[in-house]
């Protein structure tokens, strides 16, 4: 018996990438571009057009019955569009009705990237088998998503668990988005380096300034580091015990390149939750790295398409494979 | 056809408040008792019963199916146990075993009193027609509860929405509550007076010191005590900002003692709102007074437990007698 097959696409500043996704979260075909991030709309939505090509192209095809797309935000499920900050020439751009052309018509699912992540990590990863749970990318920005009540919970316009750009810091540095004392303003890995360099922190031989270099500085013992990476951890906290506060999640799922860091990131965040979540209600909140790897993109794109089109019951969404 | 009922029970620290409730949610009976709050968690249990005697002595009370309560929290919905901050000798009380066996083994329905309050307000009041919301009370305390996807949100333990403890300062002064720099510590009633003696505002001849009597010397043009409701919208429009980009609200409902300082509160808080709440999807965020009075707890009550338990189709919750 045929598996009925999703379409996803995951929309960055670097590279859009797609695939053909069966029901149990298996990626059957790939195609990838280099996102033209700095070329006007069109030329970037022929790279999407190729993409998409290429999986239309696959034998498979005839099978597919809906598109997911993950893209960076701000998006407006509502209206189709996305306004990725990276992408400078799509604002407003109509990216739903334009893959629904390419696509003879399918239905299509639009969330934001950190909504898609939730998906993946709610459908085959760490938040697999919570009933409510914040699921982070903790990177160059600061993204994430929400599973309430057993289910994905994008919001009306597909940009709900936005945490990065929760203050927790109401007096603090002004942030891009317009706020101050952002999370991302302080979690984010370029602000980890940036806070560490500005304390005296200095690279090694190899120049490196990122935040993977202060964390390694942090395990080798060096103080100025470890305080950058303290201060990440109670921000992180901070705004993990506010979402668990307002919407009583169990655990908060971390992924990210900054999550890399491992305990010199997640020993001093859990020690900040038992500050910041003291109510009894959150006080048995959980925190976690994410399991999912690089195609967490693809996967929740996947699973947000499975679950706004559902299809015959026997085709809802079934347990992961390593179930 | 006689219109079914459902018992509604208002627990706080200064009054228990019970009433018949129909599905139109017009009171039909009340009794009421005040809370011994100091007094053993046996004798506060009395007060309640003789609440539910009378109600139970009421002609219409077979045609109750449900009961409703909303309690001054933590409550633990989950359980069945409430814990209210106020009560000391009810630390994990079993409220709804005991509320079923006095009711004959009608089921019963938890929430806290900030999801009663939303409740209300949904059903009836300012938030009526809105998907996604936010109602608060600023009080002596802050409390609130959520509406998202047409629904009241209690979460699994019935406490969600509980922006009163959420950090906006996470190096702010310590609260009660254990956390730092909480919603509350800024912008209740109680801390909008200290910070306005702190800073030196000194009461009128009547020796009031309260919030409403700052907001009179607000509105008189005292600087001390503008600035003094500045700081608590401040904080107000970091939390709600917070919650907007979480879980997408379109609007935040505000009721309680201080929202009657009117547009001392609300002109800053509208004003600092366009600061924290700076990303595209929230930014047409509106603010509004509560508009239920003080039954909005019996009548929110009502609402959760007609929610919980909405009988055959034909029964359930009905659109607002106003409509």
């Amino acid at each position: 018996m045929p598996t009925h097959l999703v379409a996803a696409l995951d929309i960055g500043g670097t590279k859009i990438a797609g695939a053909l996704v069966d029901g149990d979260g298996r990626i059957r075909r790939r195609a990838q571009r280099p996102t033209p991030a700095r070329e006007d709309g069109e030329t970037v939505m022929r790279a999407v057009a190729e993409v998409i090509g290429e999986l239309v192209g696959d034998g498979s095809w005839g099978e597919v019955r809906a598109v997911g797309i993950g893209s960076a935000g701000p998006v407006d499920a509502s209206a189709g569009t996305v306004s990725p900050v990276n992408v400078p020439h799509w604002r407003g751009f109509p990216l739903v009705e334009r893959v629904r052309e390419l696509t003879g018509g399918l239905p299509v699912e639009l969330v934001g990237d950190g909504v898609a992540m939730t998906a993946a990590e709610h459908w085959q990863g760490a938040a697999r088998g919570h009933e409510n749970a914040l699921c982070m990318v903790v990177s160059t920005g600061v993204g994430g998503g929400l599973v309430l009540g057993g289910s994905l919970h994008p919001g009306p316009t597909g940009n709900a668990g936005h945490i990065g750009h929760i203050s927790v810091d109401l007096d603090g540095d002004p942030c891009p988005c317009g706020a101050r004392g952002c999370v991302e303003r302080i979690a984010s890995g370029p602000n980890i380096a940036r806070r560490a360099l500005d304390e005296g922190w200095r690279p090694g031989p190899d120049g490196d300034a990122s935040a993977a270099a202060v964390a390694r500085a942090a395990r080798a013992g060096d103080p100025v580091a470890t305080a950058s990476f303290e201060r990440a951890a109670q921000a992180l906290a901070a705004g993990i015990a506010a979402t668990a506060t307002l919407v009583e999640i169990d655990i908060a799922v971390i992924g990210g390149g900054v999550a890399k860091a491992g305990d010199t990131l997640f020993a001093p965040l859990r020690r900040a939750l038992r500050d910041y979540a003291a109510l009894s209600f959150v006080r048995n909140l959980t925190v976690a790295p994410a399991l999912m790897g690089t195609d967490a993109g693809l996967v929740g794109a996947a699973a947000a398409a499975l679950r706004a089109f559902p299809g015959t019951p026997a085709e809802r969404l079934r347990p992961a494979v390593n179930s």
